[in-house]
């Protein structure tokens, strides 16, 4: 298959894994409540995130790159939403 | 860098990222509870990981295609307990 056609696929699934982070995030602002989400979940996904970014730099791949450093924005934003509303019942 | 160890670091990234979910699914087995669980959030992970996989296969890239598999079963299993849960206030 074409390499320009690969990789506008790679960005489309980038754009969904790194977007799909974003109803939750909206869903813990509206709700001010969080405590059904595993807080070990963040924060394995954060290593994680942060070690796709370095595979794409050494792989000079920019799907990738750009697809994990907008997931790892959203993800410490949950991650402090998540710890601020953690305790909150209501 | 040695292309060998870049390939280690993908499948490290990999894992984290795949187990990641693993901890959240423990959660709403243990608690029955998955209503601060975004659906749209992981409907939209589910169409990203499915592109990941395509990209994986196309790209002949090993670390992408067993990471995103991985978590495509977790986010499956994640979504069926999540519909199952997601009125149980208790």
């Amino acid at each position: 298959m074409d390499q320009q056609l690969i990789k506008i696929i790679g960005i489309i699934a980038g754009v969904f894994t790194a977007l799909s982070l974003l109803p939750q995030l909206i869903k813990i602002v509206k709700n001010k409540k969080a405590e059904d989400l595993s807080i070990v979940y963040l924060l394995t996904l954060f290593v994680g995130l942060s070690l796709w970014i370095w595979y794409g730099v050494l792989r000079e791949d920019l799907p990738i790159i750009i697809t994990n450093a907008t997931s790892i924005v959203l993800n410490i934003l949950i991650i402090c939403l998540g710890i601020r509303y953690k305790e909150n019942k209501n």
